[in-house]
């Protein structure tokens, strides 16, 4: 497909096929910026280190021509919902074996690709692990951490409410209106080039300071990609340290990983802790083998039992989720930035926008991991498919 | 020392300790800048791969308290200059292994640190085994390759010219006259932020169209480097691929490299082929020792014998060097992107600004890699020294 496109592949790249930050986020750009974030944007390096690789034994099963019926009632199988679904990588691990694993539009095993707010659920169980280890209350005033805070919508939030979105700020997401506060994260994250004559926030953190309450704190849930910027802010006050540091040395560098991952910086060296990580497809099938395995993976353990289960087990509150506006998703829950299925098999998964996936089946030992550059943003448009492919691969690994 | 400066050590950093573009090439924010240069410019990854990194033995001798005369007639020793040169590393190999080995400003032995117009040897060397391989004629004009250069300096310029920097090319560097051309290459590389209502060009291929040709080619050694961008486009025309994964793919998966380095990129993802590489000390160390041995390391024929051969031992026209205005150099050519000293020893380095380093010296068997953040850019200031410690190293080594 991007073979075809011909973007960025020559010196230098024509007209039609360049890519830049005034069309990085639109399609068909999109199909090779998702794989080439460092080249457009400042980013902050994520270093594996030199332990050896934790090898991920391949058990080829023929899991692509698996046949099942589609949301529209209509026979497939799981090669060509990867084709019809923009996919540029997916890796299907069962009892721990890579059992399928395929590529396109040029990403390759070692390519890392952006995974938007799949970010937020290693800030989620980072600060889970934190609050295990004694290093942040959950039941504390954000303020504790970060007094800046103190005119916002976090002024009288608890951190619980920011782990699980539950807290009430208002964050309008409307793309034609610029005056939404969609716009202004954009702007002060560098993810959207500056207008001419901007005048508004120039970093995250400024930014997070000017959002107003909107209702009450623990009243639902409202899925807001700033309470994770926040949650990040306050691991990096609660360790002193860099939110990349930090997943470098509590995860990359224990779990045998293939490569350096990285993330999205602002103008100040800030990550973008909801939106900005980017890793190869298999580095993540090990991360989600770690979490089926109970938080252990290459000999190390990298979370407390306890932490995922009150997370992936016990998971959030199933009412409270009701008020997200999410029906495409009935029946699940949020909790420290997971979502959890709450079904027969007690799946969870990490869920990022244009397709970004980690889909953990504990019943049927099965890791998926999809990336893709799709060219619809929201997961609703996508998502009744998705779950049947779900259902497909966990009957597929089986046979 | 930056440990004392703070700089970019809180979250967020404070104002005092704030490094971003409109003071990341100043002093002292400069001491941070060149080691987290991805996390203030977009970059492209150099990745080095899974093969096993080729250890570097270790055998430490007491050079750090090797006395010797400095270039004011004073005692000193390798220790004391490493700490006046505001060091940041220092690696020096002594028949393949480690004899010397330091950091400091925070840097670690997996830091990446800016090289500056060290890349250019880099650049260099590639295109010099091109032209073994036949893929690129130094004899031909620059338009073979680079038509669109035609109207440029470059029009009726042979690609040797480039090579050695004998084409002549109206290049000024004012640092105060933001009308001479150093301020276009600037920003067009994205090296500086764009000035309000900058109408200018946005990335290096287009600016490199608009230099003019000042006096005659092939005359005299005059160092410019956009030369260098120009012989990295011409790379990038004669083999259709980028400079990263050039480098990737010929260099660094080959040497047993211990971290991926990077480059620079402009906004349409030009690497920056004369000032962007970034990489660790000790894998300069490796590619260092490589060209030692001949060529060869870590089991692997990286350059030809004949092309280094014709680079260091052959060297470039010591009569046109002369033109450069380098009289601090007294004695050198140039010659594929690399400065050889027709010293005694046959030593011959490549070199950047603020303090940066390859130095090989084949008779005393001896490779060092020194990485700096000196206040002062140019040689000039320091080289006079840097010399003293070259001799004082060949002696310490052998001792």
């Amino acid at each position: 497909m991007l073979d075809k496109l011909g973007l960025m592949s020559t010196f230098p790249p024509t007209d039609a096929q360049r890519v830049d930050l005034s069309n990085s986020h639109k399609y068909p750009q999109m199909r090779w910026s998702l794989q080439h974030v460092a080249e457009l944007h400042p980013s902050h390096n994520i270093r594996h280190g030199n332990a050896p690789v934790a090898v991920l034994p391949v058990t080829n099963k023929p899991i692509g021509s698996f046949v099942f019926e589609d949301d529209k009632g209509k026979k497939t199988n799981i090669d060509e919902w990867f084709n019809s679904s923009y996919s540029d990588a997916i890796v299907v691990l069962h009892k721990g074996h890579i059992v399928y694993e395929r590529y396109d539009n040029q990403m390759k095993p070692w390519s890392p690709h952006l995974l938007f707010s799949m970010t937020k659920s290693f800030t989620g169980l980072m600060a889970a692990q934190l609050a295990q280890d004694g290093k942040i209350d959950p039941n504390a005033l954000v303020t504790q951490y970060v007094p800046e805070l103190a005119g916002s919508a976090w002024g009288d939030m608890k951190v619980r409410d920011v782990m699980d979105m539950t807290g009430a700020v208002r964050f309008r997401e409307v793309y034609t209106d610029p005056t939404t506060e969609i716009f202004g994260y954009s702007w002060a994250s560098g993810m959207l080039p500056l207008p001419p004559g901007y005048l508004g926030k120039t970093n995250i953190y400024d930014f997070l300071k000017t959002l107003q309450k909107e209702g009450e704190h623990g009243a639902g849930f409202v899925y807001r990609t700033v309470h994770s910027e926040v949650l990040g802010w306050i691991v990096s006050r609660a360790t002193n340290k860099h939110w990349a540091d930090l997943m470098s040395e509590n995860i990359w560098q224990k779990l045998g990983m293939e490569e350096d991952a990285y993330v999205m910086v602002d103008s100040v060296g800030t990550p973008l802790q909801g939106a900005g990580l980017n890793a190869t497809a298999r580095d993540l099938a090990r991360f989600g083998e770690m979490l089926r395995r109970g938080g252990e993976f290459n000999g190390k353990r990298i979370f407390d039992k306890a932490v995922l289960d009150d997370t992936f087990v016990k998971g959030g509150d199933r009412e409270k989720f009701k008020a997200g506006g999410m029906p495409f998703r009935a029946g699940y829950s949020y909790r420290n930035q997971w979502w959890m299925l709450h079904n027969a098999d007690g799946a969870y998964e990490a869920a990022g926008i244009h397709g970004q996936m980690i889909h953990v089946n504990p019943a049927a030992e099965m890791v998926v991991v999809k990336l893709a550059s799709h060219p619809v943003a929201g997961a609703g448009f996508t998502h009744a498919m998705t779950l049947r492919a779900w259902a497909a691969l966990a009957q597929a690994v089986r046979q």
